[in-house]
C-alpha cells in the first residue's frame, strides 16, 4: 500500500507524499483514520524515517493530515473550500488582458527598455526629494501621527494655493488627498455613479480607468481623441442618445496621445457638459508637464461642474501614492465618505513628504527642470523614431508620451512578443482604446524612446517587413 | 438700489455683497448685464473703491460675477450646478452617527482626554522606528519605486515567516499589503461578497466595519459575544436561517470587549462554518498584544476558509497605514484585483519602513515593550475606575481596551456631551453595536483611562447620580 519505486528519478518522499494524497483522496485512507507510525511507514516503504518525517510535514502542510502530539498522525476531516462564484463571472478576457498588462508591468523584473511604462526613471525625479526631508520627518514623528481623513491640512493649504495660482478656485475644505490619480476616480466613482449610468471616456484614454468603471458596472460610451481635444460631434450626439452622468477626460498632456485640447475645444465641451447636465472628471496627472497659458476645463468652469483629480505618482514619487480631488463641496462631501468607507485615511508620512516638498520650493523647481528634460527627450526620441519608421502625428513639444504609428501591414502583436523577447516592453494602442481601436499604434514614453537597444529593435524590423 | 447702511454693525463689503447676490439671484441683475464700475459703485454706495474691488472679488469667488479684462464685471451665467442623487439617499442618521464619530475624532484638535480613542500615544510607539530609518530609505530612493500591487517581496516574506511561527501556513505569494485593516475589508468585500448577501457580524464589534458593509448593501446578521467569544448558538441559529458568506470576528483581544475566544469557541465557530459553508474574516489588528499561546481561528483553520487581517496601524505607525490579507490562492487572486481597481498599489515608502523595523527585530523588541506598558496600564486604570464605579467585566489582563459599564440609571448621551464639554472624548457601547444594544456600555483606552481629569470627571458624575 504505500510502496515506493527506489529505481525511480522521483525523489522517494515526493513519491511517499503523492501515494498517500491518493489513498486519502480515494478514500482508502478514511478520514480520522490513524496513519501508520514514522518507524513502522519508514520499514513498510523502505525508506528512511527522516524521509518519513518530511513527508508528513508536506501532508500536514497539505492540509491532509494531521498530527496529535503523543498519538501520531491522522487523515485530516477534508473540508471544502469555498471559492466564491464572482471569482468566474468577472474572469473576461479583456479586464485580464488589462490586469495581466498592468500586473505584468507592476511585477515584472525583468525588463530592459520599459518604453510602454507611464512611469519616468527614478533619477529623473530623485533631486525633489533629498534625504534630508525624510530624516527631518522622522524626527517629527509623521510615522506616528494618523492622518486626518481629508489629508494634511498643511498639504491641502499649499494645493488649494497652487490651484488658485492656475485660476481654479479651490479651497482646502474642498480637497481631498487620494493615494494617488487612479484612487480618486474609484473614490469619485463610489461617491456620485450608480451601477448602470452611462460615462463618456475618451478613446484612446488610460486602460485602468476603462477597467475601473467596466468593475462598477458602468457604460462605457467612447468618444474620440482629435488633434485638438474631444470629438465634439461625438461628444454631443453620445450625451444627447446616452444622457451619461460624467464625462472622464484630460485637456493637457492626455493619454497615451500626448495631445492637449485647445481653448475653444474646452469650452465646447463644457457647453456641452452644460446642456446635457453631466459631471465632467478632469485627469491633472501630467498637467505640471505643460507650460504656463495651458487652458483645462477646471479653469473656465471654476469647478462647478469639473471635478479636478491631480497627482504626484508620475512626476515627483511613485513611492509616495499622493494624488488629490478638488471639486464643489456638494460634490466632496460624499466622495469623503467613499474614502472613509475605502481607507479611513492615508499615510501621514506620505502626505507630510509632499507638503514639505511643496513648501521648500523644491517641487517648482523640479518641475521646471523635469520639463526641460522630458522636452529634449521628447524631441530627440521622435525624431530618431521617425527616422526608423514610426509616423508620429503629434507636433506638440511637450509631455512624456508619444503616441507612434508603426509602418502599414506590420503585425502589432507580433512586435510585441518579438519586442518582449529582447527584454522590450511595449504599450499597445489597442490597450488604450474602450472599443480595440488604435492597433497600429504604441505609447512610448519619451524617457526610454531614444534607448538604441529600441531604435535598433524597431529598424530591424521595419526593415525586414518592408 | 446699491446703498449700504453705514450704521449697521455689518461690514460694508458684506453688506454690498449680500445685497448684490440678492440682485442677481431675484433676477433684477439678469444674466451677462454689465455691473456699475468700482468708481460709479463706490459712488452710489458711499464706500471706497477698496471695498467695492473686495466684494467684487468676493462674488468672482462666489461664481456670481465674472471679470472681462478691459470692459469691468458682468454678472455670470448661472449655471446649475448638479448635485448626485445618491448623496440624499444614502444620508441615513445611523451612517451619519459612525461617520460622524470618525471623522469627528479623526479631524479633532481639541480633544484632551482621548479615552475614546482606539489610537495609543506617539510617545508609545516612537522607539520602533527610529529617525535612522527614515534617513536610510532616503537614501535608498524607497519614495521614487512604485510598489508591487501584492506590495513589497521583502516585506511579504517577512510577514509570511511571522504567520508561520504562530503555525499559520502562509506563503508570501498569498498575502496583499493593502492601507490599514479597513482597507483590508473593503477590499475582501469588493472581491468575494454581492450586493444582498448576508453577513455575520459580532454584536458588538468596530463600527467602521460595520458602515463599510451596509455601504456594499450587505445584510448585517448579529452574533452577540460572550465572555469566551462568539455566541454559539447566535452563531449557528443566524448561520441556518440566513446562509451567510462570510463572518466578520476577531478571536484575540476583541475591539471593543477586549475579551479573547477560547480554544474551545475557535474550534466550534470552524465546526459551524465548515456545515453552513461561509467564509471568514479574522482581524487581527490587534493579536501581537496577546501572549504567546493564544489560539486564533487563522491557526486552526490554517487559512483554508479563514481569511486574516493583520495591520501596523494600531502598534507601530498610524502614519504609515499598513496592513495586510493572507489567503489561500484562489481567495487572493480576486483581492488582487479588487486592489488594482481600487488604487493600482501601496506606497513603497511606507512598505519599506514596516520592511526594515521587521527585519532589524526592532518590531519584536518594541512590541515587547508595549505588551508590557499596555498591561501596566490597563491594570492601573481598571483599578482606578472600578473605584469610581464603573463596572469592567473582563478580566483579561491584556489588550487596550476597557469595554466599561456605567452605574444603572446614569444617562449615556449625557455622560457623553458632559465630557466632550470638558474635552474628554467618550465612545459610547452603542456606535459599536449594530443592533444599537450596549447603550450602559463605554470603550476606553487603557492609555488614557486613567487620566485625573477623566476619573475625576466621571467619580463626579457618578456621586452626583446616586
Amino acid at each position: 500500500m504505500f510502496q515506493v519505486v527506489r529505481s525511480s528519478s522521483i525523489p522517494l518522499g515526493d513519491q511517499l507524499v503523492e501515494k498517500v494524497t491518493g489513498l486519502i483522496q480515494t478514500g482508502r485512507l478514511p478520514e480520522g483514520s490513524r496513519l501508520p507510525s514514522v518507524r513502522q511507514l519508514a520499514q513498510r516503504a523502505g525508506v528512511s524515517t527522516y524521509t518519513v518525517t518530511q513527508a508528513f510535514e508536506r501532508l500536514s502542510a497539505k492540509g491532509l493530515v494531521q498530527s496529535r502530539p503523543g498519538s501520531g498522525y491522522f487523515v485530516a476531516r477534508l473540508r471544502r473550500v469555498p471559492v466564491p462564484a464572482r471569482v468566474e463571472l468577472e474572469a473576461s478576457a479583456s479586464f485580464y488582458s488589462v490586469l495581466g498588462f498592468a500586473s505584468g508591468f507592476l511585477e515584472q523584473d525583468k525588463v530592459i527598455v520599459p518604453v510602454g511604462s507611464g512611469f519616468l526613471p527614478a533619477a529623473w525625479l530623485q533631486e525633489a526629494i533629498p534625504p534630508s526631508i525624510l530624516s527631518k520627518l522622522g524626527r517629527s514623528g509623521a510615522a506616528f501621527e494618523s492622518a486626518k481623513v481629508k489629508g494634511d491640512a498643511g498639504l491641502r493649504e499649499l494645493l488649494a494655493e497652487r490651484l488658485r495660482t492656475a485660476s481654479i478656485p479651490a479651497a482646502a475644505s474642498d480637497l481631498i488627498v487620494t493615494s494617488g490619480a487612479s484612487h480618486a476616480f474609484d473614490l469619485i466613482v463610489r461617491a456620485l455613479l450608480s451601477p448602470g449610468d452611462a460615462v463618456l471616456v475618451n478613446d484612446p484614454s488610460f486602460f485602468v480607468l476603462h477597467a475601473q468603471l467596466r468593475s462598477h458596472n458602468l457604460r462605457l460610451i467612447p468618444v474620440p481623441m482629435l488633434a485638438d481635444g474631444s470629438d465634439l460631434e461625438a461628444l454631443e450626439n453620445a450625451a444627447k442618445l446616452h444622457r451619461p452622468r460624467m464625462f472622464f477626460t484630460q485637456s493637457l498632456l492626455q493619454n497615451p496621445t500626448g495631445s492637449s485640447s485647445s481653448a475653444a475645444n474646452c469650452h465646447e465641451v463644457l457647453k456641452i457638459a452644460d446642456r446635457y447636465d453631466f459631471l465632467v472628471t478632469e485627469d491633472h496627472m501630467l498637467s505640471d508637464l505643460a507650460g504656463a497659458g495651458a487652458i483645462t476645463l477646471a479653469q473656465i468652469d471654476e469647478l462647478r461642474r469639473v471635478i479636478y483629480v491631480g497627482s504626484f505618482t508620475k512626476l515627483l514619487g511613485p513611492g509616495l501614492r499622493i494624488g488629490y480631488i478638488a471639486a464643489q463641496s456638494s460634490l466632496i462631501a460624499p466622495i469623503f465618505k467613499a474614502k472613509v468607507l475605502n481607507l479611513l485615511s492615508g499615510s501621514a508620512l506620505c502626505e507630510s513628504v509632499v507638503r514639505e516638498v511643496l513648501a521648500s520650493g523644491k517641487y517648482r523647481r523640479h518641475i521646471v527642470h523635469l520639463r526641460d528634460r522630458v522636452a529634449k527627450a521628447r524631441a530627440v526620441s521622435a525624431f530618431q523614431l521617425r527616422q526608423v519608421g514610426l509616423s508620429i502625428e503629434s507636433t506638440s513639444s511637450e509631455g512624456m508620451f508619444l503616441w507612434a504609428r508603426i509602418p502599414p501591414g506590420m503585425d502589432p502583436d507580433r512586435l510585441v512578443v518579438a519586442a518582449q523577447a529582447q527584454g522590450i516592453l511595449l504599450a499597445k494602442g489597442s490597450l488604450f482604446s474602450p472599443t480595440a481601436q488604435c492597433q497600429d499604434y504604441f505609447r512610448l514614453n519619451v524617457a526610454y524612446a531614444a534607448d538604441p537597444l529600441l531604435v535598433s529593435f524597431l529598424s530591424e524590423q521595419f526593415s525586414a517587413a518592408a
